[in-house]
């Protein structure tokens, strides 16, 4: 079922969903407040995009030109009728295609930066994979592997350019080994606990192009109190996006 | 000055320290209260053990056999002053060797546990060697690296065997870059944080030689409060060690 959600209070920002296939998720909240956007940034790439609430929070926060990239055909669709619904299509453009095709699209060394909320898991290590294929792509390395991803960003970017991913943390080894093969240097890592002494379960990293050594970890972020609400820093991410 | 200092509480456990070489710092107290130490550990090695404060702490909280490395013979003549005063001989052993020469002096897959403090510094990034000699061997890669350590502890490690260190956070990379070429699994990492709010200056690591995948992102680790004094999770360190 197709309906209309409030994604962030600033603006009043909607985004259409579609129960049957996959809801926006608070990493797409987590990840355009952790990436680092300065003023000079011109392009914005945001990777597997789909129901584009990477991109609509990324326009609270810079006047960069974003690009969307999403395979799924109805899904970017539906991501087009809630850039149109919120008046943001000269900001936000849409791609209906295999981010491995970008290489063709643009020239090498043209993005600033590039966000990517990535599939979590491996094929292999799951699961049912017999759940709806919405969900199968957007939750699965199908259609794409981080492999991908960093060739693409490495590709794409400009020297010392931006990648920025939200990830489950038991991937990590992964996606540093993988940032490391591909000359991304890692500089910003930021845990995030569900509550006050649990583990990790989510993990916010970003790279830089050809970038100098010297990685910092940033304080942790809770993203639920005791009782189940989300924290102050949390709700604050909602209204001030 | 030779001084002779509280460790822990427990057991009214003291320390023999020089003031003009190094004083054991909380990194000490850290790493014996994050490794694994299960019942069955016979043997557990501290490679770089210097005045043996985590082979004293170690003995508050395991049975196992406890040998300490160090290279340096004034260091480990101290170092074996304080195990007599804390009459620990019997379970504390130590010896006056270069850690690189621990291949000829054990098996293979013989050791359960290797912890390890090492020089935080690589020796092209710093600094003045300048310093006193005792400081600057146990601060720097001068007689030791990462690669050694690894190296060691791949051989000596039993089948599963831990390897334990702490280091300096902006050299996370390295270590876990370090971990994956010798087939070290990276298991279990600690964040330490100065205190809430400031980025993680320390990091606590633990591998397993020929471990399955699987890592985990403990809750973080605070040491001060704001107003400077030790955390109640520090504070407990100290008294029940």
């Amino acid at each position: 079922m197709e309906v209309l959600n409030d994604l962030v209070n600033y603006r009043g920002l909607k985004i259409y969903q579609n129960t049957d296939w996959f809801l926006f998720s608070l990493d797409s909240i987590l990840l355009p407040n952790f990436v680092t956007l300065n003023k000079n940034i011109q392009t914005v790439l945001d990777l597997g995009t789909g129901n584009a609430p990477i991109p609509l929070v990324l326009s609270t926060k810079t006047k960069a030109q974003i690009i969307g990239v999403e395979i799924q055909k109805d899904v970017y669709e539906l991501a087009k009728k809630t850039i149109e619904y919120n008046h943001l299509e000269n900001q936000i453009e849409l791609l209906n295609m295999d981010m491995r095709d970008l290489k063709k699209q643009f020239v090498g060394d043209s993005i600033d930066v590039i966000t990517c909320n990535p599939p979590y898991f491996k094929v292999d290590d799951m699961s049912n994979l017999n759940e709806d294929f919405h969900k199968v792509v957007a939750r699965h390395e199908v259609k794409v592997q981080l492999e991908d991803i960093l060739s693409i960003s490495k590709y794409l970017l400009k020297n010392n350019g931006i990648l920025a991913m939200i990830h489950r943390t038991d991937r990590l080894l992964d996606i540093l080994r993988c940032c490391n093969q591909f000359g991304m240097e890692v500089k910003k890592i930021r845990f995030v606990y569900p509550k006050q002494g649990s583990e990790s379960n989510m993990v916010l990293i970003e790279a830089r192009k050809n970038g100098g050594v010297g990685l910092k970890v940033l304080p942790p972020l809770y993203a639920h109190l005791e009782n189940g609400e989300y924290t102050d820093e949390i709700k604050k991410m909602f209204s001030d996006s």
